[in-house]
């Protein structure tokens, strides 16, 4: 059912600072930070070979990612996302084997303006698990 | 510098509850487990058609991902891997920008039978990154 990996999201506490090391230390792609206020994130990309790697900042004061600094301050890697072809057709393999899909078990449209769903981690090794319908 | 994402390595409490949810209910590629004594951990890949997850579970009383899996019982994200093509120039650049190398600085032999160095997370947002010489 999964594809490919699409994502590994890192929440950062400095946007710019991260951008910058991945840029200059790691020397990667980085594409510029990108806005995305439906999503309460300010979003850089980094461009590798095979996947990508997305820098997350918080943007606005009820950005779903403020909890997750407060408790981790350096950052941390915040969830990692797979690609599926039907996201309705996961969903329903999932909950039928009892996995719990987060908020109202609808797609929501995410960041790439694809329809996306989130897993619940304690259904998942502790890993948040973003669904991405491509 | 970096290449391709190699994999990212989640740690799990149970890892045939793990294996078994990645074939079932995500439909995933499931290798069998491997024994890496010299790790101190036992394996199972995912195999994803960009990049693998490792699933990590210790092996042996002085396991690496022990201490880990105390301040997360759910399991949780390890670590991640970038290749680079030549291990000894990227600790270079690496130290040449302030980033620290975990051990003695000096590169190991991986899980994979290739040179590795892991960096410490508080230099990379709360990630611990390792790099592994393709």
């Amino acid at each position: 059912m999964i594809g490919r990996l699409n994502h590994v999201a890192i929440a950062v506490p400095d946007l710019q600072a991260a951008a910058a090391q991945y840029r200059d230390t790691l020397g990667a792609t980085v594409r510029p930070p990108q806005d995305e206020p439906d999503h309460g994130v300010t979003v850089v990309f980094i461009e590798l070979p095979n996947t990508k790697i997305e820098l997350l900042h918080p943007l606005g004061d009820d950005s779903p990612i403020k909890g997750f600094l407060e408790k981790n301050p350096s950052g941390g890697i915040h969830h990692m996302c797979y690609e599926v072809e039907d996201i309705l057709a996961a969903r329903g393999r999932l909950e039928a084997e009892g996995a719990r899909v987060l908020g109202n078990g609808e797609p929501k449209i995410g960041a790439h303006g694809k329809p996306v769903l989130f897993l619940h981690p304690k259904d998942f090794n502790g890993c948040l698990i973003e669904l991405e319908q491509i």
